[in-house]
């Protein structure tokens, strides 16, 4: 294999099967993969399914706590969790620039091995396009994927008193890349909360029935979330803002920059707007998973004031949290 | 909305959520897309299912024939049904570059709205990200694509005797790409074949039992696949070029800039091996829709020499057709 992907790595010849069966076959090992036909081929799956998109465009590429490829599996994984899906095939397609190395290329499509594994997915169809030096930023890829719905799980109207949830500290994903990505030293252990939400879902199969809606707080932060809460409830939101679980560190570098980490990219969390009898419980199941340790519920949906995100403070000081209108930084993730 | 694309219109806030409301709604009109999740929800589905992913990066974006969401669309589309599928749904991703002009966008989103329509599937999940300017050349769709198969259609093993059938003349997509990409004006109806091959499923789904293998023959044209045919049967291919539907202008054009229209692109064109008893019906079948007036059989598989495609001319001689290993010419869809 040459040292960077070349023009002729992408025009469907020769190059383009030797880069799909020396580097493609050899990380994403699956029967249905290696039939290499245009489309995969699955048998009748019971139930209702979910299918959803999502391309992937974030520089730097490689950064504390994974790469571009970690975040293209567990994104999409993460979008059919929410969905109160069980995920199972995921689709993956690559634009590549000419002149990429290739050892980079093997890095990426190995963390996406590794995160389909952890995450119980196989990736059973791909498409590599290589597109001339200057015409990409590097690499971009773009997954779809396939889940099948747990229980007929569906979204359920959002009445006042209604709590929600967060099932882990904020911001933590969108404060690294914002770090890395201008070359900003700081003191701290910043790293992407990038992970599966998989080990959620059996969890919380059984509170299906006191869950009103799942979300994954990414471009946009919680408070984006919360603002397309609001929009279709028609109800307002309270939240206290010590009980939103932010790491001391993603804090200070915040305010910092002038940034607000309710605004930030998770790529690793879940909100979730829960019955209030049950919101304890919930909480509970939530925090007996590793990665749920620090969950906590953060505010409840109130009749006043209509679609507003009400944000009190320690001393009782109130901010409204409005939607994100233009960037607080240039595009991060 | 603003003239052109902005970073806000990307960030997942607001401007995110009147592109969708204003643009993608309107043109990508269906109950699963406008439930506005981050997931499509179907119900299941019986039978066997393909499922396929597809960058398009192709420039000139607009080109006599379509544009690039034409493209989006029917590349998918047909990868489903050279599988045997009937097309159900599409997930659309895009990404744009910042200052793209928004009546551009519309133009390409409202292409594929209709090539959505006259193919009979529902695009039911997106992603739109917009990265900095000089970070993407204008615009990449993504599109992934679930199809139901028909019949439990399944590739069949290909034997020594078996006919090769093209639908329709070849090399049109890639030769107007080419002529305009490098602005070489020529006398003539240069035309994209960018079109769905839904049409087809529907005749030959009788045909089923005597069809071995569908395929589209875009990237590489059809001397790819006819390669990729011989690579995994084990056996040759005789070609008779006069048999070879090709217009006079692609011909002309193609010796003029020194190509060779069996590795340039279609878009619309399908290419199947058929068992030689029933070859002649299948043939007709296909002659009886528009798409397929110019199909013909272009040659057969023999036992040697092995993995060889020899083409025949009206002379007599003969030449080999290898794998595309460099580029024609640079990549041009």
């Amino acid at each position: 294999m040459n040292e960077v992907i070349s023009l002729a790595h992408g025009n469907g010849g020769k190059y383009t099967r030797i880069l799909i069966k020396e580097l493609f076959y050899k990380y994403f090992d699956n029967e249905m993969l290696l039939d290499g036909q245009d489309a995969a081929v699955f048998e009748n799956l019971e139930g209702k399914m979910a299918f959803t998109t999502d391309s992937f465009v974030v520089k730097p590429i490689f950064f504390s706590g994974g790469n571009i490829g970690t975040l293209a599996i567990c994104g999409t994984v993460n979008d059919l969790v929410v969905s109160g899906a069980k995920p199972l095939y995921i689709s993956a397609g690559f634009i590549i620039e000419e002149g990429f190395l290739l050892n980079k290329l093997e890095e990426i499509v190995k963390a996406m091995g590794k995160a389909c594994l952890q995450s119980g997915v196989k990736i059973v169809t791909g498409d590599t396009k290589v597109v001339e030096k200057g015409s990409v930023d590097g690499i971009f890829i773009n997954t779809s994927g396939i889940g099948s719905i747990i229980d007929e799980y569906e979204i359920k109207p959002i009445e006042s008193g209604d709590k929600i949830i967060v099932t882990g500290p904020i911001g933590e994903h969108g404060t690294t890349i914002a770090l890395e990505r201008y070359d900003i030293k700081l003191k701290g252990n910043f790293k992407s909360d990038c992970a599966a939400l998989t080990p959620f879902i059996e969890k919380l199969k059984g509170h299906f029935s006191s869950i009103k809606i799942m979300r994954d707080p990414t471009r946009g932060g919680l408070a984006t979330v919360l603002n397309e809460f609001t929009e279709f409830c028609r109800l307002g939101i309270h939240l206290f803002e010590e009980d939103i679980p932010i790491s001391a560190e993603v804090m200070a570098a915040n305010k910092l920059l002038g940034l607000d980490p309710l605004y930030m990219a998770c790529e690793g969390r879940m909100v979730l707007v829960v019955k209030e009898a049950e919101s304890q419980k919930i909480l509970e199941s939530i925090q007996s998973i590793d990665q749920g340790k620090q969950a906590n519920i953060i505010g409840e949906f109130v009749k006043e004031p209509q679609n507003i995100i009400l944000i009190e403070n320690y001393f009782g000081g109130k901010r409204v949290l409005s939607s994100l209108e233009s960037n607080m930084l240039p595009r991060i993730c």
